[in-house]
């Protein structure tokens, strides 16, 4: 009759842009960072003091595309670059991102958010997404959960 | 050749959602809060574990509407309630809201951004916005500016 | 609490356009020319007669690129042309362009706004949008500022 | 198997702005103004220091919907007010504003251009309009018409 479905509370997700932003000020670089929740609806949203306006809005479809799929969208490219009608088609679909900096956030497997990070390099995007995705990790050690 | 203009920081942005979270807890409601900078860009958001999906999207245009006119978004039905024309067109125009919930943020009478709040009532939506500006005033008092 | 911005005004916009024009006519072509504010939205806007109506929107939208990352446009395909999922990907982000003729507008290294010029070919547009980032030169040396 | 269509100039449209400027000045309002051509299609924009930026596509669809349909948009409303089919209907239409400021430019009865004002009330929108088509009475005496 339903299906449960877990959903990532506002508390983690501040505390997981909190976490990417101090990644981003290590690394010295100003991103945009975008929380969904299980149903790809924004959940919290941060623009660092000076990143790239253009980069909000991806911010927000990389996250969006990582929940939409269940995939890290760095893997897209991988996926498509031997089908040309893909290479070429799929790639203009609205809000569908397929360079890196969006992931999945999931608790036991399931997913219960998605992140996305822009405005650096993707390498740099990479790095603040992983550094938010750690506070998750920590959480479930520390016994938190729920 | 050019002019100066002041732009919120991440930090009073965070600082002013917090407010805003802290009232909606008080008041018993779950609301979505959006602050854009000066120019109407997002800077900050964050909707509270059960706020509704479709104020999301409010919260972001009251920020807006805020901005791009440089009113709280309830002075609006007063000024066009009278001029037909206006109530049953401006009322269209998309991104506006004319209810209450949307305000600037000004420091010493300049907009450095805009606060918008929604899923609560519109008194509800009210107190958690003026919530959010006391911050701000506070922080001008402890000549914590700049 | 804030950051200091500034903000290109109407009459240096104006005094750029005039600029750019004056060297379409020159070269015998007919733009069109967008000028928009340190934030990305419209300042000024100018279509030669007989200047592409597809330009129209190319022009707004290299101008606004320009702001949002703070580069000429012109140096997006060397950024993304050796990572595919960029090339393929990015490249379809609503109003980004990676072509010339899109400059942002400085003054003492700081971005006031952006220029972006469309309907001639990539070295037409490039030398209109120079045309009027001369005149900014001009005033600087001319001790106008502000 | 054609017809003769009189499209406004670049010269004339920036003529105009200057003089819906000059007006605005005089009332002491910043607002937005826009030029579209006989198709409807941008031809020249000016956004004045200060001018609310929600304006920008007002005044730019105000002088789309005089265009489009041969009307003053301030006619509208007396249209429409006793059919609530199209009241409450025909107001959501994309692009379509019923209220004061926008104008359709005129030379010998046809429609070469139109003109949107938007920024200040409706009453200051109307003064600069008109103003902008007072150059073009202007320029019919003087002889300039070509």
């Amino acid at each position: 009759m339903y299906r449960i479905r877990k959903s990532i509370t506002s508390d983690l997700a501040h505390a997981m842009i909190s976490a990417a932003e101090a990644k981003a000020h290590e690394l010295g670089v100003a991103v945009n960072i975008a929380i969904v929740d299980e149903s790809g609806h924004l959940k919290a949203f941060s623009r660092m003091d000076g990143a790239p306006i253009l980069s909000i809005e991806i911010a927000v479809n990389k996250a969006y595309t990582a929940v939409a799929f269940g995939l890290p969208t760095q893997e897209w490219y991988g996926l498509i670059k031997d089908e040309p009608s893909l290479l070429y088609g799929i790639t203009h679909t609205p809000r569908l991102v397929i360079f890196a900096g969006g992931y999945p956030i999931r608790v036991d497997g399931e997913i219960i958010g998605g992140i996305g990070v822009s405005g650096g390099t993707l390498e740099q995007d990479i790095a603040c997404a992983q550094a938010a995705l750690a506070v998750l990790a920590s959480r479930k050690g520390g016994g938190e959960e729920r």
